[in-house]
């Protein structure tokens, strides 16, 4: 007998329809013999829908009281799909944030996960009930509803399956699985059977929105095995795991993108110590999370500073550029918003050579420049112009051979 | 300084420009100086909403999730009443059942309220919040989310005003009082000044919809002021309040109707000791709840057996009984589904005789027959046909001077 968590996103418990059909399915894993717990998003629509009511009142609603509306999105679901499973004959019993004392600290909107008091669901689970957690939702120490963020299901779900130590996380969702690359972009894009934390890690950071990130980090903290799977097939999806040996057989596991960031340089800043600070003090204290900085060696004194914002910040992030190029002399400040970000990802460079000079020769070969360049131990991204995105996508995937059955050897 | 607990039910807070205009007059009250506990009812058509979602699964919805489904709609009005108070500068708190700590018995969809540990909500009416609490909502031993039945936010605010001592219970609504009678069937129906909780008691239980009965109960045990008033104006609206001596000196207060019964008699029962016993016991054992039971003087060793049901229950108790009619050896059973209950109610009845004479000369004036009589301290109701109803109403409300500026001294 195993213990299964699954979570299954806001698309899968679209409608009554789609509530019951997941239901037949964990009705159906549930009689193979295991225990199971699910994880609901709310209805897809339905925090859209809150939000806006919120933003009718006011564009900046308070965010304590944010977080109890919120909040009743995935009672919604759970309680729905309790209601579902019972009239189908089987025991269950939902179970809100508070109820399965999912303990967070004082963030609303963004809390994070402490501690969870599992009693109540092991007992629920000993009484042979399917219990139903709602996603998203906890409570803090002064007893106040919060909201873990956008995705945040996925962490309860994970968070859940490390403390009840399950022996699967299965996270249910529209796709099925996690791909070397966007499949809308290349059609020779595959299935990966498993990939390391770390991997998917650096592929959810580039916007791969198959799991939230957060959630792929407590998974690799308490060692979480997550399947990634479809809600509407039984085929087997792709492994989220610990690292193996086997995996550094592969120099690349993946190419992602990302078009969400925007380029400023500021041009011939004069090279002293305590510049760079001056500099960004202004773009960090407004909450900009900058992501690639490039500063080039100084000449005569002077040097050029680039790095990249999301798009979203980019004129705010321009302005307040701007403002403190004068004071410290900058000759001037250019934005860029037609700029992209192209990655290969993979555990296996830490052990193969020559893996960048691949990927930009393969870049040059098709006329593609390169902006900027930045590096970790696992990943290789360069930011080009825009409208060569799907382009070099595909140029990468087809130069690590991510499309070979058994890319592994293959590689090199 | 006074406590003042508002009530506002679902059409006040129907929408967003509702909740604006409301939250407008809490803070004019709370501007004055009052220190303001707020109770909410759903958004209108939210309830409803959500009913028929977790019918369209399962006609017989399991009670505990449907109590978790529809507890979301107040947690929905008090976070968006919430977000509308800090918008308009007003610091406030919501707070949802279990979080008020409204602790409850086992009973889901009609639970009672056991107690209520104020600490929380002294702690943010003490820090000058204006403190919103949802209504209709509870949580049981078992940590398990109650609900208090229909207009059971009008027994929150009730209870909430008795744990805390409030000055005043403001129930707000969209009439601007209670009536003598209802206004839309007799033009001369006036807004009363002041009503006692007996009277209230025989007027909710007849229909008159402004008060929900159980919180009538409530606020005459623990002798809270109830303030009935309009949302929509700054009128005085009715007091309803424990008796005075004054309010004797009126003989009725108010003539009531209920179109919602129905009528069943059995005919020519052997009139044996058990009789009676046997033929309501299965009508009982299905729930359905007798009003009016009338047996009379046996004459040859029979009796007929006349009572009244709600019509929604009609064909089943008709059922029932004839099956039981057989059994007992009685002749027939009829039922009429086409008949209405007038009543005069009026604390002073205990002082003043000869009420029921006046009113069965009334009637008979009018030429309207009457099928069944019941009297109890405060209240005398008659069985009619009720195409006579209207008239009945009409006929005595002014027989009692109902429609009289000083009606005291003129009722005889």
């Amino acid at each position: 007998m195993a213990l299964i968590v699954q979570k299954y996103g806001g698309t899968s418990v679209g409608s009554i329809e789609k509530i019951k059909a997941v239901a037949e399915r964990v009705i159906e894993t549930h009689n193979e013999g295991n225990q199971m717990v699910v994880v609901l998003s709310a209805m897809a629509g339905q925090t859209d829908g809150l939000i806006n009511m919120a933003k009718e009142i006011d564009p900046n609603p308070d965010s304590r009281e944010l977080d109890v509306l919120m909040s009743t999105g995935e009672q919604v679901s759970v309680a729905l799909f309790a209601i579902t499973l019972k009239s189908m004959g089987h025991d269950a019993c939902s179970l809100l944030g508070f109820q399965a004392a999912i303990h967070t600290d004082e963030l609303y909107g963004k809390a994070r996960i402490h501690d969870i008091a599992v009693d109540r669901i092991t007992e629920n689970l000993d009484a042979g009930r399917i219990v139903i957690v709602a996603g998203f939702q906890g409570l803090n120490a002064r007893g106040d509803i919060t909201t873990l963020g956008r995705g945040g299901s996925d962490t309860t779900a994970v968070a859940l399956a490390a403390v009840l130590n399950a022996d699967v996380c299965e996270i249910l969702t529209d796709v099925d699985g996690v791909y070397t690359t966007d499949p809308n972009i290349c059609r020779k894009a595959k299935k990966m059977d498993f990939i390391s934390y770390d991997e998917m890690l650096e592929m959810a950071s580039m916007g791969a929105k198959v799991l939230e990130i957060r959630s792929v980090e407590f998974a690799k903290k308490f060692n979480v095995p997550i399947h990634v799977r479809s809600t509407f097939t039984k085929e087997r999806g792709t492994m989220v795991v610990a690292e193996t040996k086997d995996m550094e057989k592969v120099a690349v596991s993946g190419v992602a993108y990302n078009k969400n960031e925007a380029r400023i340089t500021i041009r011939q800043v004069p090279d002293q110590p305590g510049v760079a600070s001056r500099i960004f003090d202004p773009v960090f204290k407004a909450g900009i999370l900058v992501d690639m900085i490039v500063q080039n060696t100084s000449q005569d004194g002077f040097t050029d500073l680039t790095f990249t914002v999301p798009k979203g910040d980019f004129y705010q992030a321009m302005k307040l550029v701007s403002d403190v190029g004068k004071d410290v002399g900058a000759e001037t400040v250019l934005g860029d918003e037609n700029i992209a970000k192209v990655s290969i990802i993979g555990v296996g460079m830490r052990v193969h050579a020559g893996i960048a000079k691949k990927m930009f020769a393969a870049l040059a070969e098709k006329s593609i420049n390169i902006l900027m360049i930045s590096t970790s131990e696992i990943k290789i991204s360069c930011i080009i112009e825009d409208k060569y995105t799907e382009l070099a996508v595909r140029v990468l995937h087809d130069t690590f051979g991510l499309d070979q059955e058994h890319a592994k050897e293959e590689n090199f």
